[in-house]
C-alpha cells in the first residue's frame, strides 16, 4: 500500500518523528511519500495558509490512494474557506487523521457530503523509537480498513446499564470536541440528523469539556442523535476547587438533560488506542452485553 | 445606593474576599446585600443548579436597583434554558458583571432584548486588602454608571491609522470571548447586526483566541458589525513552538480576512482597569485622534 503524509495543521517539531513513522510504517506494508511541504515552518504552523491550502490540493492529484497528516495541532480552521471540497471528495482518496484534522473532515461532510477516515496520524501514533511502542491495535485496525477489510469493531463500552441492547443505524460523525464546537455557527458544521457522534479532547479540564457538551446540547445537536460515543477525554489537571467535579459528573448531568445515550469507552483520542473509522459514512452500532460493535457499510 | 449580590457561577473561594469588597464599596457609598446562596458551595460551584437559578429570580424580586456578582468562574451556561428573561427584564435592575457572566448577558439580549451591564465583580475589582488596591477608573466609571451619570468613556485605541475618523452607532454586545463563542448555534446568541462587539480573554493562548475570533469570522459576526473592540487577551504563556506567533500576529491576519475594524485597547478584561458599559444598548462611537469616545444612550 502507498499513502502520501501532508502537514495541514502545526509544524512538525523533529523530523526524526516523522522518519520513525515512515520506517515502521513501511516494515509492516505501508509506503509513505512526504509532500514537499510537510517539513516547512512558518510560526507554529507547517508553512504558509498558502502552503498548507495547496497541500490539499496536491494529495488529491497524486497517486497513493491514501492521505495521511503528519500530526495535529492548530492551523486547518482558518484555511477551510479556501479549499476545494468538491475536488477533493471527487479524488476518492481515503483522507485520514484526527484532533485539528476534525476541522476538515466536518467541511468535508458539510460542504461535500464526502466519507473521510477518523484513525491515526503519522507522529502521534507511528512516530516511535521502538516498533514495539506502537499500539497494536491502532495499527491492525487502521491497516484493516486501508485494506478496505474492515467489517465491524467492537470494544468495551460503558454507561448505564438501561442501554443495553441499544441498536443504532446512523451517519458516524465527530472527532475532536473543540474543533468540533469551533465550526458551529459556521457553513463548516454538518447538519447531521439521527447520527452517531463520536468525541474526545485532550488538556482541556471537565469544565471546558462541560461547557462544550452544553453548546451542543443547547443547539439541540445531541438530541438529533441517535448516540454519543465518548472516546479519551485525558490529560486534563483537577485543582482543589472542583471538590469533587470531574468528567464523571459532566457525564451524569449531561444524561440528565438529554434522553440520547451517552456511551463511553470509544477506542478514541489522544495517548490512546485509536480505531480508525470512516467518518461521514452510514453505520451500524449495537450494544451487545459489554461490547459495542459498529458495522462499518459494505462500500469501505 | 444599594446593589445585591448573587453568586451564579462559581464557588466564592474565600469569604473573606467578598467582605473586603463589600467594607470598600460601603465606604465608597454602594451599600451591599449578599444574597443568602452567594457563599454557598456544591463542588465548584455556588450551590446547586436550582440555588443559581433562584438567586436570579430573588435578585429581581430585591428592593436594591442595581445586582453584582461575587466572581466569574464558570457555571451560567448549564442554567440558561431554566431563566425567565422576560421576569427578569421587566425587574428593570441593573444587572452588572463580566466573564462568565458574559453567558446571562447574551443571553438577556437575545432572549428578551434586555440592556445589562458589563462592568465589575465583587472579588475581582474590589475584593483587595487595602482600598488603595482598587483601581479607580474600575470604581468611579461603574458609580457614575451607576448613578445614571455616565455619558461618555474615552480610552487610548490602537489599531492602523486608516481607522482615525471612524464613527460608529449600534448595538454594544460580547464580553468574553470563549463564553459567548460557547453559545454559537443556540438560542442565547443574539443576533446582533450593525453592532459594536466587544471581546476580551484571559489565560488562553493565542492559537485558541484566533479559534474562537476565526469562528465569528466564518460565521458571519464579524462581517454583520461595525467595528470589533478588542478589551484585555493577557496572561497566556508562549512556547517555543510558537516562534513569532503571537496575538499581534492574530489580529493581523484577522484584519486581513473583515473589512470590520478590528479597534484595540478597550479597557474591559480580567486583571485590569475595566469600564462599565451598557450590554445591548444603542451606542456611538467615534475615534477622534488617539482617543475612542463610546457615546451612551440618554437612558442610561
Amino acid at each position: 500500500m502507498q499513502a502520501y503524509a501532508i502537514s495541514p495543521s502545526g509544524a512538525v517539531p523533529q523530523a526524526n518523528l516523522v522518519d520513525q513513522a515512515v520506517s515502521h510504517l513501511a516494515a509492516a506494508g505501508l509506503t509513505i511519500k512526504l509532500d514537499r511541504t510537510a517539513l516547512k515552518r512558518v510560526q507554529r504552523f507547517a508553512g504558509t495558509d498558502l502552503d498548507r491550502i495547496a497541500c490539499f490540493a496536491r494529495a488529491a492529484k497524486q497517486k497513493a490512494p491514501i492521505i495521511m497528516i503528519t500530526r495535529g495541532g492548530y492551523g486547518i480552521t482558518r484555511l477551510l474557506p479556501e479549499l476545494d471540497y468538491q475536488a477533493l471528495a471527487a479524488s476518492d482518496k481515503a483522507w485520514v487523521g484526527f484532533s485539528d484534522f476534525t476541522a476538515f473532515q466536518l467541511a468535508m461532510l458539510a460542504r461535500a457530503k464526502a466519507v473521510t477516515w477518523s484513525g491515526p496520524a503519522l507522529i502521534e501514533d507511528f512516530g516511535k523509537v521502538q516498533a514495539s511502542e506502537i499500539d497494536e491495535n491502532t495499527r491492525d485496525v487502521f491497516f484493516e480498513a486501508m485494506r478496505g477489510e474492515l467489517e465491524v469493531v467492537g470494544f468495551e463500552w460503558k454507561g448505564p446499564s438501561a442501554y443495553r441492547g441499544l441498536e443504532a443505524t446512523g451517519t458516524l460523525w465527530g472527532g475532536n470536541l473543540s474543533v468540533l464546537c469551533s465550526l458551529m455557527g459556521s457553513p463548516y458544521f454538518p447538519k447531521v440528523k439521527g447520527g452517531i457522534l463520536m468525541l474526545e479532547e485532550v488538556g482541556d479540564h471537565p469544565y471546558r469539556l462541560e461547557r462544550w457538551l452544553t453548546q451542543l446540547l443547547h443547539a439541540g445537536v445531541l438530541d438529533q442523535q441517535k448516540a454519543v460515543l465518548l472516546g479519551g477525554f485525558n490529560q486534563y489537571k483537577l485543582v482543589d476547587h472542583d471538590a469533587g467535579f470531574d468528567m464523571p459528573a459532566v457525564v451524569k448531568w449531561l444524561r440528565s438533560r438529554t434522553k440520547t445515550p451517552i456511551i463511553q469507552g470509544l477506542p478514541f483520542g489522544h495517548g490512546m488506542t485509536k480505531l480508525t473509522l470512516p467518518h461521514g459514512a452510514k453505520v451500524s452500532m449495537v450494544l451487545q452485553g459489554k461490547t459495542a460493535f459498529i458495522v462499518l457499510p459494505h462500500s469501505h
